[in-house]
């Protein structure tokens, strides 16, 4: 049982224009969740904060459906079982699932997934063994496809998607790239997570000149997060048979109108370039490979990842706005309780 | 022998600010070339005028190597041979070719190709037989990939390539959409081969919306020959597994400044859809297949075509120049001369 009837649960307050701001959340109370026939409660410990989700503010159509104003904020949890009616889970149970920005959640058993605490930390079920880590898994092994020897470019590199996609590229033999916003940021990706060059975009302002030096051969593949000016400057250096991955744009999710660049679709004429979006739902049935790879890969050192850990539900917002500031190094997560409370 | 030995030629005189003008041709008199060992010499019956060379006026690599300044004017030819000096060929023999906008030209023999003057006639094999109808065959069946129900849609519908892309996905079983600048065009594309719909993109301030009623079921396959705010707007339609082909950008040629746009790669990720420039001579190696089953949709009168036929080789500018207003439908070719001459 929980030990407490407090639940605080998060709303979406309003939609946000452009940029949101902590009046787009509000925090309320509510009873404390009951499980019906099925279902299990679930005590929240981490929760994910993502870029995707900016989208589910929108009031418009979009893969993932669009939060209601007034209604909780959903968002990846790793969490502990408190209480299952039917679920087939027991109390103590570690899952992970798709819940509310709130202390405790409720939902149906299918809806969630065991995990191991002893296999790896849990929040890494959030991160490079969740939906980031096999995000950057399939894009890169199946639309970037960077091959032995050639050069591969990341945007967003230091970021939880970025930071597993580089790596993943680099054990395929390639030539990396990172792009990235800050000079610890390339520390980490360079000297962290053995980059062969990190280009801190807010060091420069011709980005097409760095890509020049650290990618002498040009680009074959490029696995792109974050879209406009970057993406720009990639586009000028790819090479013939290039793929483009588009994975994210987040240059662009809180513009308020329609953002404008120069016009580049006849670069893949030259080059015929590929330029492919995807997403993470598209390999749901093979996700299992790509987390047991992930797994083996971070147990041996061949991925390392980083965390920023914001404490505390009440400060998710603020974990999610700075996503588009940049704050985070690697995944950015909100721990909301301790698991051996 | 050349019954003259007046031999008139095209020289890139200067290169091109925006649009090309008249400045940028210069029609020379140059002694009738003689064929060395292993050519031939060829008299020029039909020129080909084409989109790509705008690329070739300038000075920056590309996929075509640029024209030098003060140089002959390359293009296709449909020419007679004059004389053969070990070329394999015969005087009477009608060849095609990259040759000089020229009345007489000579190349190495490996680089004419013979035709047969009785199986079609001989203009065809610059337009719906020749680069134009092989680049749409490929285009369509490499890469927008059109299924039976699936909705395709062309810009540039009218043009060389436009038309037979649309008449292919038709063949195909698609439900064919093709934009055009002009009334006698849709007539065209859509009584005479058999569109679905044609928009009549000077008719409409909002193409989006004329898409939207002429393909409600959205957009599985698009075959781009034009960029810009068509493209931008059948972007706005693409359905999810979309794929579009790029194959010209005509409406940025001209371009003095970097054109800009709106940014569409978002798109891409909610409908995972796929880019992919391409090439003629991408296919090069089956070239031969294409042709012959263009040859047997035009026999059977699957596909139809229609040529603009521009009168001398000193119209050849205004021919070319007359591309960028969108003024030929179907095949833009200068005749040079009569065959029977």
């Amino acid at each position: 049982m929980a030990a407490t009837d407090r639940n605080r649960v998060f709303l979406l307050a309003e939609r946000p224009t452009g940029t949101p701001t902590e009046n787009c959340f509000e925090l309320t109370e509510r009873p404390m969740p009951t499980p019906g026939p099925g279902e299990a409660l679930v005590r929240t410990l981490y929760l994910s904060v993502d870029p995707y989700m900016r989208g589910r503010m929108r009031d418009a159509e979009s893969y993932a459906e669009p939060w209601a104003v007034g209604e909780p904020l959903k968002a990846g949890v790793v969490g502990e079982v408190v209480e299952s009616n039917g679920a087939n889970l027991d109390p103590g149970d570690v899952v992970t699932g798709d819940l509310q920005w709130a202390d405790y959640a409720t939902a149906a058993g299918p809806a969630l997934t065991k995990i191991d605490p002893d296999s790896a930390p849990i929040s890494t079920y959030l991160g490079v063994l969740g939906m980031p880590g096999t995000t950057a898994y399939f894009g890169v092994n199946e639309v970037a496809r960077p091959r032995a020897g050639e050069t591969f470019v990341v945007s967003g590199a230091a970021g939880a998607v970025g930071s597993v996609a580089g790596q993943i590229a680099k054990l395929n033999g390639a030539h990396v790239v990172g792009f990235a916003g800050s000079d610890e940021k390339i520390d980490f990706i360079e000297n962290e997570l053995g980059f062969d060059h990190g280009i801190n975009y807010k060091g420069t302002d011709d980005y097409g000149a760095a890509l020049a030096r650290a990618a002498p051969d040009g680009v074959d593949a490029y696995y792109d997060n974050v879209g406009g000016p970057i993406t720009d400057a990639v586009f000028g250096h790819l090479n013939v048979d290039a793929r483009v991955a588009i994975c994210g744009q987040i240059s662009t999710y809180n513009a308020t109108e329609v953002p404008t660049g120069p016009r580049k679709l006849g670069t893949l004429i030259q080059t015929r370039a590929t330029v492919q979006g995807f997403l993470f739902s598209d390999f749901s049935e093979r996700m299992d490979v790509a987390t047991r790879q992930l797994a083996s890969w971070v147990q041996s050192g061949d991925i390392g990842y980083r965390e920023t850990i914001t404490e505390g539900l009440e400060n998710a917002p603020d974990a999610f706005m700075g996503l588009f500031e940049g704050e985070n190094i690697g995944k950015q997560l909100v721990k909301v309780a301790d698991g051996e409370d």
